[in-house]
């Protein structure tokens, strides 16, 4: 049965895949993260597939994810994932990181809603299905903090873009994997040279669509090498939140 | 003999490597390409790791793809890649996408060199090996054109880009998976909503680094639907070429 609650899934760190380091980006890394959700789910019959026939789909609200190090290129390694509570609203799920040895090299924690595609109302999850989601529930340790409140309060811009096709998925909205790629865009190549991140957050609050302005605000943290940073639209509507430490 | 000729690879259309139509992305369907031929020739023992060991690596110079149809979110396909022909500079590698109901789909080209990582200059490939990669010359057909000549005389700027850390590969270099991002997102999605790519090339001439600004340059080519397209950098050194044909 706990075989059954954990799914587990073999990925290969591909040549373009990899930062100048020759380590897994942190933005496939998210897609890896996501698409094992996306099998976990699916494989127990909760999945999106199963969800849009009903016209509900997941939404991903938050994301935590903290590493000791990465894949190098051509690398072999496997995601572990579990969900580890189900409330009404929401959904903790979790994740490990395992390298080609076998160790445990990082860990994840997301945070997911189930809306309805017709109203963008979110679900009851304890009532999808009859609650057989929370048949999955798992108490493998996950050893990294819950997501944090984010709070960024600058005006200054620190980079602008507009959505663009590549940025647009399926739902017309910019890809959650788009979102990391542009933040860690932020900072300059020389702070992956001498350091790495140790932990990523990102807190998903509104869509932003094809030809938005995206506005970047970014800060210093309390402590060193740590920074937020919040993407704002149009008339100051923020899309997300994301904390950044580096060490 | 034949099989051991052709590499056939399995993959899968992810959801955030489709587009807002649900088809794979052109970005992503080239990752696909260059990673086929990355496995054909490491099983074949003339891939980048064995090159690296002997300070050699391959190195893309052109790419052309034309395409039916790509397939759809959750949907598997398979990249069939074969070597066509060995010259002493350069060897031309096809390709053929074929979606989950068997039917050829789409067809790619492309050209590489192989050059030593310490001097940049091109190795000979008849000699590489004792020639043993001409030991793999299939003559599956593959029937689109050849690359060809593309010219761009613009000199109005369509868009100009800073080449950031997302940007940039193992090699320092910004990888030929962007690139093919960046010009496609030179296009308003509505040309994506009525029309489809029919063929895409890209010529890579010269590598681009961190910090270079990326000067973008587009015309009308002779056809309706057809358009040039160059990339800039610094002193007007041009890093790739590209045409682009909607129908």
């Amino acid at each position: 049965m706990k075989e059954n609650k954990i799914g587990s899934y073999q990925f290969v760190a591909e040549p373009f895949h990899v930062d100048f380091n020759g380590k897994l980006t942190l933005g496939v890394l998210g897609n890896h993260l996501l698409n094992s959700a996306g099998f976990h789910s699916s494989e127990r019959g909760f999945g999106i597939a199963d969800l849009n026939e009903e016209q509900y789909t997941w939404v991903l609200s938050r994301l935590a994810i903290e590493l000791d190090d990465m894949p190098n290129q051509y690398e072999k390694f496997t995601v572990d994932t579990w969900v580890e509570n189900v409330y009404r609203l929401f959904t903790d799920r979790n994740f490990a990181l395992i390298n080609k040895d076998g160790e445990t090299i990082g860990y994840a924690r997301s945070v997911w809603a189930m809306i309805s595609m017709s109203t963008r109302k979110p679900a009851d999850l304890l009532n999808m299905h009859g609650g057989s989601i929370t048949d999955y529930i798992s108490d493998r340790p996950c050893p990294i903090e819950k997501p944090s409140r984010i709070k960024v309060s600058s005006s200054e811009v620190a980079s602008l873009m507009t959505a663009r096709y590549s940025d647009i998925d399926i739902n017309g909205h910019v890809n959650s994997v788009r979102y990391i790629e542009h933040i860690l865009d932020l900072f300059p190549i020389e702070y992956y040279k001498v350091m790495h991140i140790q932990r990523f957050e990102i807190a998903y609050i509104t869509e932003s669509h094809y030809g938005d302005q995206l506005r970047f605000y970014k800060e210093n943290g309390e402590r060193e090498g740590e920074y937020n940073v919040e993407i704002r639209k149009n008339n100051d509507d923020i899309v997300c939140r994301s904390k950044i430490i580096f060490i």
